[in-house]
């Protein structure tokens, strides 16, 4: 793009992943602003060899912006997006403040990219764990309709932020001392243990992260027909979420079939190797762009043939977040 | 029991866990020997304040023994059991040599204990993953026929023995100390990791691990009807295996109706508190007797009303193996 680029909340996990996505895919812009909040601000980022002071996030920030890449937490995106939005900025907002708004078109590329065009100055990225779902599941949908998905999450700590990383890894080492933990940024000690995700639990008994992957791709595929059911949990893995998805389809599939499509699905890549054993893995997921897809079975439970297992595992910090928002951006 | 009671592989991780829960339960018999590979007789194991000295595993170990529990793999359970039997005693065999055997009964005691009546000198301890799960399914199954279970595992390292706990200790410790580290024990790297189960891959793309799951209900619940399909992953967590379980009832069922069959099921806690957002976690379930159930909930994905989604947690050396073969021996 030509003209004026914001990263907004540039010193978050996140934040710091959409300088690399950035940088590696080489994205044009006359000129760069990094923004994040008061307690970040002063502070200084480099950026393509070259050093940029971060300056404050406020509603007058947005003077002269053309595009904003937002990833500072959903009250603040509450906050300023309408701000940038008025002062004519565009918003790719990875917060799910405006997901579910009727008027916010909501993306992954490889699934509605032609949604991004009625946007009214925000455009949303979905929720990492329903990004990585929604890659491999949607070339399958549009072949053969799904009705229904049961999908179990094991997501990394980079999906509760930066310093849930480091919790991570620091309790991991005190736990190996023998010393005692006492969690901070996650409810429940991680290291050595997985809990239920700590999003808040809504009337059905969904957390919020469960709900987002019912919610959103529902949204994306543009279809009430298609019901999901998932459980998201959080386990001791640094950046990567991984899923295991069960699905029914409206017809009788065959994994082969399956196989040939997502053989050939953008942003996929199959790791199937049956006979060594080896299929997707968060720490080979880390840092690629693709949403590593295996395990590909016909499911033995559904004996008419409408269901397909597979077992997915994909980068949340890139196609969960940032370099979901940057193609978004390259669409525009 | 009165009797000679001998605990063979009394030097693994299961073996292990049999001399606490025998000694926790204050199993009663006139004799204890243990018994154990060749690399590992001449050992000292301290039960009870006394020191005993573990003998070689051959098939003459047995004269006089009257109740052996075997937990020393499948290979050396084929080779020895028949031997033990004919030497007159009862084998409890926590290995997968005979759990699919017809004239072998597959037991848990909260299950199906009247199955022990018929055995000829074997009976066979469930898989860890099996047994965690049927433990709650099984009171709800009796209540209400299920139809299908979708079933995604987080299983631990001691479900691959002593060495893979101390191998995920140890990768751990040299990941964060910044050392190159190389699988030996799981053909994967464990630490700040997961993958699919590494049991052999059948024809139609399970694993052993999973076909377990699906045959060994089948069995124990005497029912072809019940439809099982589950992934099974490894993940960087000591002891206690979880699993999300997702059901289909023959007929609308509440998710009242669950919570109360399962707080009076025998060998189950519910742990199921929405607003603090506490549910069963592996490091709970850890040297406890009970299967840890929550997050019971509705499935939205059925909206006929009868479908069910569960989280669970128990301790893989215990009640998914070291526990149920004492209760078992308790029963006979």
């Amino acid at each position: 793009m030509s003209g004026h680029l914001a990263v907004v909340g540039a010193t978050g996990a996140v934040g710091q992943e959409f300088l690399r996505v950035l940088e590696q895919r080489n994205f044009s812009y006359d000129k760069i602003t990094f923004m994040a909040s008061s307690r970040s601000a002063g502070k200084t980022i480099e950026f393509k060899g070259q050093d940029h002071t971060v300056i404050e996030l406020t509603e007058k920030s947005f003077e002269g912006v053309d595009l904003s890449l937002f990833s500072a937490g959903g009250s603040r995106s509450k906050q300023y997006a309408p701000a940038a939005v008025k002062a004519g900025t565009v918003v790719v907002d990875n917060s799910s403040a405006f997901r579910m708004d009727p008027d916010v078109p909501l993306v992954v590329p490889e699934v509605n990219p032609e949604d991004c065009r009625r946007h009214q100055g925000i455009i949303a990225n979905p929720n990492c764990s329903t990004i990585i779902m929604v890659v491999p599941v949607w070339p399958l949908h549009k072949v053969c309709p799904i009705e229904r998905v049961v999908v179990s999450t094991y997501q990394s700590a980079s999906g509760a932020g930066y310093q849930a990383m480091l919790e991570l890894e620091q309790q991991t080492r005190d736990l190996l001392a023998g010393k005692p933990i006492e969690p901070k940024v996650l409810p429940h000690q991680i290291a050595f243990n997985l809990f239920s995700h700590n999003s808040r639990i809504g009337e059905h008994g969904y957390n919020e992260e469960e709900m987002k992957m019912v919610n959103e791709t529902r949204k994306m595929f543009h279809s009430d027909d298609i019901y999901v059911t998932a459980t998201c949990v959080r386990v001791p893995v640094m950046r990567s979420h991984t899923e295991a998805i069960n699905m029914t389809f409206s017809k009788p599939i065959t994994e082969d079939k399956v196989r040939e499509i997502l053989s050939a699905a953008p942003g996929v890549t199959v790791v199937d190797d049956r006979e060594k054993n080896y299929f997707p893995m968060p720490i080979e997921a880390n840092d690629g762009d693709d949403v590593l897809v295996g395990r590909i079975r016909q499911d033995i439970s559904q004996p008419d043939g409408r269901g397909i297992d597979m077992f997915v595992s994909g980068d949340q910090l890139r196609k969960g977040a940032a370099l979901n928002a940057v193609q978004i951006a390259e669409l525009l």
